[in-house]
Formats: structure tokens, C-alpha cells, sequence
């Protein structure tokens, strides 16, 4: 190349690099949940195609765990790696993210978790073909629906799926938050990753045999429009009467549950760390007002 | 909101602010207990009544071990995070609680364990009344007792399941006491709450076959409470020769024996780290007094 | 020994400590790579002869993490520990290697990888020989050849192969690139083995059962060459249509893809640490230049 | 207690503090093998006796990892946590154990592994009484003598078992020596213990098929030597043809050969840290002369 070319594309590089936080912010959403999903996504289809042979239960709640390890490496210093409408719609009301932001993150977290299912779907179409005998279906033994959603148990009620998607909510909240409340005993900044990862992997050992374990609306509604679109067609969205709406609305729930618990329980009684922060007391109390209005 | 409105409520939210260190602490056991039994006996009830479908016995040991990481990191900086009756007995003797804290501190470990058996109760309902058929009991192939509170295998002695447990307690402190001592060589402290984790992981792997791996007064009383009042009957109680003495006492002596072991075969004879620290080695000394004396 | 014939040694030893930087990076790949594969193909052996008695598809993948990291640990301070041509090219790319260490560094890796699985083949001898009845094939039930290399499960097509290494690889550059990126929120330094051996994990957890998740031309065709010479005769570099370009030549498109992704999707749109970092960015921009060029 | 009283007690406790370094080390090493065997044997015991109910292979080696973190915290800051002969043999070599504690150290280690034996035979008594159907033997479907001591599988040739041992004690110590090396790239100090732990699990999952992965002569012999009193008989000796010998002696071998390619491969060729220390070096060269000279 010569010098001028050089020079050239290194000023239209410079034009490239993306000037709009919010835009930088919504890549890094976008890739932490693509990898995220990749991990989760593929390793539930090569539990289910092998059928146990290559991995087990136990592996794919480990692969999404390393999902989010590897997913908040990659977007944390970006994006604060919520991956999860949930954990943004919290950081929201806790006023760590402006609301502004709160749609186009949850966007950019479904829009990656759909990529990543059809990066999956394309990596495993033998298989599940195979698996599946060529009929995409979210019933019966040879379902393939749930490589990608999340679906309930045959015998869960809603009522049931909805507290379970809650709760699941509310402890990864409640156990994430002190993680990195400097007033608490937090964990290494640089260690986050993979103690929310054990975090994730505990929710997913502990409490997904009702409906899945989304707690986390764009994990499941991005695979699931992926499966539409793919030829599972529309009973992905109405089996199990419109399943779908819960993994979709009661993490929301759940993770403003679980704030509100942290606060109630720990962080309104921690003690200041020294006196001239009366200022960001009066700061905090104001957020945990909002948190009481809601 | 008016303004008014906002700094009647910033003082009424200030008045809120719990003032009395123990009620925090309390406040701080409760939560963390919550936490640790909700990860274990989800996950236990999940393996139950999936036929170990989605998970097995190690899903339920690893899932006790997020716990315990969780249940620390939340409340460690508020109550020190003992979880644990017999915990708490052995920081009394050690001098790193004092006395008057142990009956408030166990009380509330035991209420944050019945709570959280009840919200894994309402979780997991459809699934355990599918399990048992609907008859809930601790005896029998269908039993979903041991979902919340141990028992013992049959087959095993009592005598058996009282050195199971005393060792089991000892053991844990044994562990754990170097982990934080300074002139040992300790683990970093942000990174406490993994480390023991691990270590509950193997007591979970190695001591839990003859009756359960309680080693925790608490983690065993809360959820046998809960299981009578929810339907289990007195039989939880009763059934195999009041077994629910043995996780209720042993591990108190065992935490003990723990310590002294501790003690005997590597502080007393841990070099000092300067010379001007007499002192706190006379008071030590003390410390170690109280133990041998007991 | 006499003082002078310790003196002649002493010097003799200094003459053997190895002046040239690029020698001593081939020995530190050599043993680095050496160890990576006598963890992975050893525990692969131990699952397959055992019939699963003995560990299960879980055990191997979890012994290759450990091999990753206890690799690096290792070799790390002397050669960087790449342990695979893929992630060499790529650094090479990233200008943080010398052109002209590609070559012996991917040599160094097969080389490694071959001798490994000498001392696996000689340490399982008895074992593989019972559990193939003496007949070392790459075909059918007793086969034992994926012992050491990677095969395609039967229904895939060669497609699918391609495609699931050039993922594989690129999740793997995508998840390890943010690791040691100071601009983004990177890993302790000294922790960096272990959180790569999670990120080896997961793909092998996730990504592996198509055809075996290598992911590295050097953890491949090491391991072909030995069974090559060892009797299992030149099947394995013909069966399943010469599969064996497949793990050889993808992972390094996929490789640089992932370096590619990483770029476009993170580094180019982070903040600069501070102002007078200008040039160095200006050396980045022209790397980067190069991997578009790519 | 009267002043007086507590006085001379303190004296008593003073005159208690071991003064002598070695009783001390000693001392230490007996609990932290006490500790390694607690979990490892007790886990073997659970798995065997629980016909794999309540955990399976991967949850021994997992536990026998967790033993060695444990014992790691407990005694690295007394006398080095060596746990194993063959590292205190390797340790003598390179200089940084005086010789004439080798002996102690190896006789304190099989000591603690005896003890641990015995506690482990107590707790699950009732469980080996019930499996083994009252009959202590080393052979056969019952058998329970491989909860304590390794045994060969079927079908292994003694050159095989030999040759087992030797890799797995020199992979051990390949992987371990450059994770305190400050010329290396080092891990924290502070998390040795999991790291070492990890290793362990390698070696476990990987290099356990033939003969039970002692790579230990005290984890082997302490507990041979308990079942021989406990009622197993001679057998335990004198089986499979005096087989005790290779875990007893290959290790102490291993070990060596583990040193000196490390020290061959990447310790000889590291640059030196500054040029004042030549001295060291010639110090480290003389070391390195009688890794060469065995």
C-alpha cells in the first residue's frame, strides 16, 4: 500500500471509531449476550443431540455460567455487561444507568441472543435434524424447541413459573448487588466475572426444573423469535397458553424483588464509611426512595 | 412528590436506618441464611423431583457452595457471615463474638432457613406433590422430607451419625479458622467467600452419606420446622429415634474440637510476627485457655 | 567432586543455558504443549477405556481446562504459552509476535502435542489394547483413535465441520483477547490460566460434538502423526474424506475472525486510557489496518 | 480461676509452644495430611459404599482437590505443606528443605495419613460393614481395600504401573515449581492452594485408570498400613504382586525427573531478573548440578 492509501484509510478508521456512547454501549451488549447465548445455546443443543453422551445437564448449566464469564471479560469495561434487561432495568432504578438507555440496551440484548441462536442453529443443523427427524417442534420427545426458549415442565403451573422466574430473578439480583457495594465486603473488581458466573451457575443447579432458569427476558425472547423465524413456527409463542409472556415479564419483577431486598436487608443499615459523605447518603436515599415508590 | 413530602420521607427512611448493631447483624444472618438454604434445598428439591433428570447428587453439593459464596459475600461485611450456629458458638470461644450475640445470632440463622424452606416449598409445589403424590412424608421411596432437613441412611448406627457429624463441624473448622489467620498464611479477603465455598463442596463430596452433611444446626432445624408446619407431620421430628438431635448438638461439639485441633497442631506454635505483639499474644493465650478449658 | 571439576562444569551448564530467544520460546511451546495434551488426551484415554467407569465426557473436557492452565502457568513467562497456531497467527497479526516466530513456534506446538501423545499411548498401553481388542482403528465401536485426534460424529457434513471450528476458534480469540486488553476491564495478570482453562471448558462443553471441538491445528495433527506411526495406519489422516484439513486450516480463519470481531465489535471504540497515548493508538490503528487487509 | 492459677497456666502454655522448628513442621504436616486423606479416602468411601448414589469418580477427585487446598491453607504457613514425600525429596534436591528433614517430613506425612484412614473407617463403618457384606478384602466385586490404598486394574502390567506413576509424580511437579518461580510468570501466593488443587484434579481425571493415581507414597502407604490393622490382612501387602512398592518408590522417582524438566526446558533458559544476581544464580547452578549428578 502506498503512504497517501495508508493515510486515507487511517482517517476513515478514525471516522469508524464510534463517537455515540450509547451506540458503543449497545455493541457491547450486543456481543457479551451473542457469546453469552453462544455458550448457553450450544451447549444445551450438544447435551440434547448426543443425547447425554456429550455432556449432561450439569454441562450446560456450566457452559452458560462460562457464558457470562467470558461474556462480561469481553463487554464489562463498554457496557458494564448487563446482558440481561433485568439487571439494566435495575441499574436504572438504582440510577447507576439513565433511563434513556434502558430500551436501547434491552434491544441490543435480544437482537445478540437472536444472532447467537442462529449461529448455533447453523453449527448444529445436523444434529438436529437428526435428533429431531427433520420435524421442528416445541412438544412431545423429539422437541428441539428448547435448545433455544425456555419452556415449562409438563405439570407447572403458571403461578408456579411466574414465582419461580421471580424468585430466580430476585436471588441473582440479591446476590450480585454486594458483589460491588464498596460499603460491604465487595469481591475484586477484576474477579467479578466469575463469581457471578458461580452465581449463575447455582440459579441454573437450583432452580430451572420448573420452567427453564431464564431469569433474563432477552436470553429467552431473542431464541425464541430465532425459532419462529427459523420453522418452529408460531407454537413457539402460544404453546404452554403463552408461556413465553413469563420469562419476559417476571424477571422484571424479580429484579427490582431483589433490590429492594438488598437495600431493606443490608445496605440501608451498612455503616457510612466516613462522615463527610452525608452527601451521597442523602444521594443513595433518594434512589431507594424510588425503589420504595415502585 | 412535593418537596415536603420527599424530606418527611428521607427522614422517616433515616429513622428506618437500624441503629442497634446486633438487630443489624441479625438482620444480616437472616439474609445470608436465606440465601445459602435457598441454593441448597432448591437445588436438592430440583434433583428430587426430576429423578435426577436435571442434576445429580454433586449438582446439589456444588449448589450448597454458591450458596455459601452468596450468602457470604452479602452479609460478611454486616454480621461476618457465619451462617451457622456452630460457627458462631466457635468466634464466641474464640473471643470474635461476643457471648451475648450467640442466642439472637443462631436464631436468626435458623428463621432465614425456615424462610427460605418455604419459598422453595411454593417454588418447587407442583413438582413435590407430583413427586409424592401428594402424601409428604420422610419415609419410603417417595419421601420428600430430605428435600429440606437431613436423615439418616438406614442402616447407620447413631453413634455412626454423631462422629459423622462431630467430624464433619470439625473438619469445616478446621479448615476455615486458617483462611483469615494472619500469622498463618491466609487467603486474600475478597476472596474468602469461594475458598469456603470449596470447602463445603468437599465436606458435601466426602462426610454426607451416613446422614446428610448438616454440620449446621440452622441449616438443619429451620427447614425440619418448616417441613412440620407445612404437612410433614411430627413424624420429621420423631422418625428414625429423634434423629434430629444429632445435626442439632454434634456439631456444636464438633465446631469446638475443630478449633482445639486448630489450636494444638498449628497456632500455638506459629512464629510471632514481631516482637512488640506480646500482648495480644497473652490475650490469645487466654483465648486458648477458655478453649483447653472447656 | 573436586572444586575444579565443579568450576568446569558450572561453565560447561553456561555454555547450555540457551542465548537465543527464539530457541528457548520453541522448548517453553514444546513442554507447553506437551503438558496441555497429556492432560487432555490422558483423561481422554482414562474415559474411554474405563467405558465411563472412571470419568465421563465432563472429566475430559474439565482435564483439558486443567491442561491449559497448568500449560500456561508454565510457559507463559518464556514463549507467552500460545499453544496453538491459531492464536500465534493471530498474535502475529496483532504484531504482538514476529513474523518470523510463526513457523517455529507451530512446529514447537505439533511437536509438543506428538510427544504427549507418545507417553499417553505408552501409559495407557495395556488399556487401549483391552478395550480395542488389539486392533487400533478410527472406525467403529472400539475404535480408539479419538483417543488422540478429533473425528467428525457420523451425520455431519463437511459443512457443518468447517464451520463449527471456525466458530469454535473465534469464540475462543473473542473470549481470551479482552482478558489482557488494558483499555477494556481486564484479568489479574497472574490469574489469566485459569480464567483461559474456563474459557477451553466451555467450548469444549459447547462446541465439541460435531467433530471434537480441536479448535487448534497443533492439539490435532500432533496427535494424527503419533497414531499414524503407532498402527493405526494411515486411516486417520483418509477416513471421513480426509477430515483432518478441516481442524487444521479452519481455526485459523476462525482465529482471526474472532481477532476481527473483537476489533470491530470493542477495542476500536474504547476510550483511550489519556491524551498523549496518540501514538501508540496510531500503532494500533495500523495493526488493525492489517487485519481488515486480512 | 484465681489469678495465680491463670498465671501459671500461661507458663505452662508458654513452656507448651514447641520452640524446635522441625516437632513444629512435623506437626504441621501430620494435620495437613491428616486433613488431604479426610477428604479424599472419605469421599472414596462415599462413592463406594453409595454405589455411586451419592457421588461418583469425578466427585473423589474433586474431593481429593478440595483435601489439598484445605490442607495447603492449613499448614503452608508452618512447614511448607508438603503432603507428599516426593516433594519434600524434590524440595531437598533443589535446596529448599534441609536434608535431614526428609525423613521426619515423610514419616509425619504417612503418620497423618494413617490417622485420617482411621477416622474415615469409623465414620463409614457401617457403610463398608453393609457393602462389603462383613468381609475385608482387597479383591473382588466387594472389595473395599481401594477406599483407602490404590490398587491396579485387572489387565495393567507392573512396567505399566511403573510408568504411571512416574509421569503423574513428574506432572505434578512440572506443574507446580513454576507457580512459585518469581523468574516465571508466578501465580499469587495467596492462591496457591486452588491452583496446586486443580492440578490435583488434572492428574485425577487424567492418570487414574491404571492404578489409582497415588502419585503420593505416604497418600498410598498411611492408608495400606491402616487396613492392614483394621482387618483387611496381609493382602493388602502382598497382593497383585506386591504391587504396594510402585506407589511407595515411582513417585520419589517421578518427582525428580518432573524437576529436572522443568528445569531443562524453562528454568535454566529464563532471563535473570538483574544483573546483581549472579551470585544466586551460581547458587541455583549448583542446585541444578545435583539434579543432574542423580
Amino acid at each position: 500500500m502506498e503512504n497517501s492509501q495508508v493515510s486515507r484509510m487511517k482517517k476513515m478508521m478514525l471516522r469508524m471509531k464510534i463517537q455515540n456512547t450509547l451506540v458503543r454501549q449497545c455493541l457491547g451488549e450486543i456481543i457479551g449476550t451473542f457469546v453469552l447465548l453462544l455458550f448457553g445455546c450450544s451447549a444445551a443443543a450438544q447435551v440434547k443431540t448426543s443425547n447425554e453422551m456429550k455432556g449432561q445437564y450439569l454441562s450446560a448449566n456450566l457452559s452458560f455460567a462460562v457464558g457470562v464469564m467470558s461474556a462480561m471479560y469481553l463487554c464489562m469495561g463498554v457496557s458494564g455487561a448487563h446482558l440481561n434487561p433485568a439487571v439494566s432495568l435495575s441499574f436504572c432504578v438504582l440510577g447507576d444507568l439513565p433511563w434513556h438507555c434502558f430500551l436501547p440496551y434491552s434491544l441490543s440484548q435480544v437482537l445478540g441472543a437472536y444472532l447467537a441462536s442462529g449461529v448455533v442453529y447453523t453449527m448444529h443443523y445436523d444434529a438436529i435434524m437428526n435428533y429431531s427427524g427433520g420435524v421442528l417442534t416445541a412438544y412431545g420427545p423429539n422437541e428441539t424447541a428448547s435448545i433455544f426458549a425456555t419452556y415449562p415442565t409438563p405439570g407447572t403451573s403458571l403461578q408456579t413459573n411466574i414465582f419461580d422466574q421471580v424468585v430466580g430473578t430476585a436471588t441473582l439480583l440479591l446476590c450480585i448487588l454486594p458483589l460491588s457495594d464498596k460499603r460491604n465486603r465487595p469481591a475484586p473488581d477484576a474477579l467479578l466475572p466469575p463469581i457471578v458466573a458461580a452465581v449463575v451457575l447455582g440459579i441454573g443447579m437450583a432452580m430451572s426444573s420448573n420452567c427453564g432458569g431464564a431469569i433474563n427476558p432477552a436470553r429467552d425472547l431473542g431464541p425464541r423469535l430465532f425459532t419462529l423465524t427459523a420453522g418452529w413456527g408460531t407454537e413457539v409463542f402460544t404453546c404452554y397458553d403463552y408461556f413465553f409472556l413469563v420469562p419476559l415479564v417476571a424477571p422484571l419483577f424479580g429484579a427490582l424483588l431483589g433490590c429492594f431486598f438488598y437495600q431493606v436487608f443490608i445496605q440501608w443499615h451498612l455503616p457510612n464509611p466516613d462522615p463527610d459523605t452525608v452527601e451521597s447518603q442523602s444521594q443513595d436515599m433518594e434512589i431507594q426512595l424510588k425503589v420504595v415508590a415502585l
